[in-house]
């Protein structure tokens, strides 16, 4: 019998992207662009932490929004309506963004122009984590009525970004989400991560998320 | 409110796939490679289908076999059996293969030394009709217990295929299929493809396809 040669397609693909998103991160760092790549699952609040975000930012950084969706425009929409700069990347039943599309949401906009660019990758907690986008920080959201478990269902997502906001904490008094249990075992996986508990709908702990974000952005 | 730019990734995508896939076409054409991308749901007998083609063409044609599976080898350890060159592509998931996937294939076998290469795709009637391969032609199986509705429902592998080889007509006494209303359907979507009945089973048909396949090598 003839030796077959094996070829692992996905590790492949996974190397060819990461290669690429280490060529973007760099040439976004000499051009002093920071970019942000968020990542939750549907529902969670990533549109809403967005808009909180960009409202306690805009006076001093220059902000543009990447939207990636599989078949809308309504987040883009809602970021637009606050006056930054917002593109909208139809991915057309693709579920995650890899360094190829990023780059075609970043030429349409000025990146040397501007401080901080967010992506909002598409809702999904499993193939987004596989691909790097080129991010400078990779940031996810876990909300509360997600459940305290999820670090044990999706431990990829929670190792490789380097903050987790908890959002949706004005829920915290009816659920029995264990906020103490969660922080051992997203720390379990990833000690060095920060984590910031935060609600987009009262306000609450986006001052010190934003802070974080802001302090993080100028020593770029 | 500014005004957002949308973005059609999936369109982009297919767009540089489908010039990367030009480029690989006219690559191998200058080498003389014929190279065929054959599609099917799981089951319908592709490497069934290979086994029997390459009984049929292997003393006068030189051959090699690119096998894709999302996580397993049995089919390519079946062609390597034959004596036959055979690359294992293990997609890790991935419903698809896309030119860059084929290009590691290919890095693997000596393509100026061979006349005819079959690539067997993932099992799968939607998502490699998308993407274009760089192949020569593309060939599908449909099975009879599969049902003469298929062109219905699958309509783009339908209409992109040059060939559909319809397998396991000894099903055909006891079926409803009908293999009339079938060709009508099919034609309707695309009048030029060549359609060949084959029993992979008992061997019947696989003289009319192997003859039609070795003419268009020849030919290219």
């Amino acid at each position: 019998m003839n030796e077959i040669r094996l070829i692992e397609v996905k590790e492949d693909i996974l190397a060819d992207n990461d290669a690429a998103a280490d060529g973007l991160r760099e040439k976004l760092k000499q051009k002093n662009t920071f970019m942000i790549n968020l990542m939750a699952s549907p529902g969670a609040g990533k549109t809403s932490l967005l808009l909180r975000t960009i409202d306690a930012l805009k006076n001093d950084l220059k902000l543009a929004v990447i939207e990636a969706d599989i078949d809308s425009m309504v987040d883009a929409e809602k970021i637009a309506a606050t006056g930054i700069k917002s593109v909208q990347l139809r991915t057309g039943g693709f579920c995650h963004l890899d360094v190829s599309m990023v780059k075609k949401g970043l030429e349409a906009v000025d990146t040397e122009a501007l401080d901080l660019i967010f992506i909002e990758n598409v809702g999904n907690l499993v193939c987004p984590a596989e691909f790097d986008t080129g991010a400078t920080k990779d940031i996810m959201i876990l909300s509360v009525p997600e459940g305290d478990d999820k670090p044990l269902k999706y431990p990829l997502m929670f190792s490789k970004c380097h903050v987790l906001l908890v959002n949706k904490i004005d829920y915290l008094s009816l659920s029995d989400f264990n906020m103490e249990l969660l922080e051992e075992r997203v720390k379990k996986l990833n000690p060095d991560i920060e984590i910031f508990k935060v609600s987009c709908k009262t306000g609450e702990g986006i001052d010190a998320w934003a802070g974080w974000l802001k302090n993080a952005v100028i020593k770029k």
